[in-house]
């Protein structure tokens, strides 16, 4: 028995992972952060966050199995942070403060080198130089028989789906049309075989999963 | 009490409508009649095609309604025929055969006039060469209170999304990427309000229905 390559991903209705005009400010770029509302007022996000209140719906459940059972990540370089070219010294630490939310390792992606870094909770991040197929290597290796999470952001989860190296994803599609910024599914050639396994209608977003099957 | 206007098409999970290389042999383009493939086989659009047989399964309900209660219809040009700039004679009838599915008043989006074409079975095509508001408030005149259908394509859908005309419509949301092709919901500026309003989990389909809003 070994784990799932996964991920799960909120996406506006035109396809939109993020909007327009990325930041260290604005990470998810403009209107971005509306992409999520319907995940920040729910108790169980609330909860692995830190902060106390929010909600019960159908939402819960699916926020409650993507936050268990992985037990390592793979990340692209511009999900940890906002520095492009070489790390200037080691004060990034990421967006998510002492704690971030993972509690497994991490493995960025990137082009520079730079020592593993240790944070509260569980979280140590891993700086992978040489490719998604050996960051997934050394993510598998971690996480046992439980599953990799492909945390994002949409460019890593192309390359991911284009090299076939992904089981099963979940879109959480949103009634938003942002108009502009990093669309989720492109470059991509169709040749990809997909199968609907579950789809959960909750307020305000729309749960799909989906199985990459060959054909 | 005023009919709907209102859209509904099929949509793969990459936001492509058809398939590239549309062509007089390939209407839907390449991969484009996969596309459809969750609604050939039901009985309820096999039954209103002339065919037997077929399935009844969750997509039965939403396609009566789809076929139902509209009055009049609106298509674009590219959606009528392959024929681009003027009509050099009066041949070509549509796609559809001496009866088409409509059996309303259809009203043309074009820029070059012609005569109405009176088709079997209570189809009239109309071509209006003024406009998306002429041509919609000349269907909603024929719809009388029933609802008046935006047949497509993806422009002519985008151009009523974003001149706020459509009050409500349904993408039929199916496991595919096609990689490229006519996307639906692009051009458009993000303003647009939409509330997420029925979620119907189908065969190789998710049937998603929004409600345009004000915000």
């Amino acid at each position: 028995m070994i784990g799932k390559v996964r991920f799960s991903i909120t996406m506006s209705l035109d396809g939109f992972v993020s909007g327009p005009n990325q930041s260290e400010q604005n990470p998810l770029g403009m209107g971005g952060m509306a992409l999520h509302e319907w995940l920040f007022g729910l108790e169980a996000w609330r909860k692995s966050h830190g902060e106390g209140g929010g909600v019960v719906n159908p939402s819960t459940p699916v926020v409650e199995e993507l936050e268990s059972g992985y037990g390592a990540v793979v990340m692209g370089r511009n999900m940890f942070g906002p520095i492009r070219g070489p790390w200037k010294d080691e004060s990034w630490r990421g967006w998510w403060g002492s704690d971030p939310p993972y509690h497994t390792p991490v493995f960025v992606l990137t082009h520079h080198e730079r020592g593993s870094l240790q944070m509260e909770g569980g979280t140590t991040f891993h700086f992978v130089t040489d490719g998604i197929e050996a960051a997934l290597a050394r993510a598998r290796s971690a996480a046992g028989q439980r599953d990799v999470l492909i945390a994002g952001g949409a460019s890593v989860i192309q390359q991911y789906l284009a090299a076939r190296l992904v089981d099963e994803f979940q879109i959480s599609l949103v009634p938003l049309l942002l108009g502009d910024g990093e669309r989720l599914l492109e470059n991509l050639d169709g040749s990809i075989g997909l199968e609907q396994v579950e789809v959960i209608e909750a307020p305000r977003v729309t749960h799909l999963k989906y199985r990459c099957i060959d054909r």
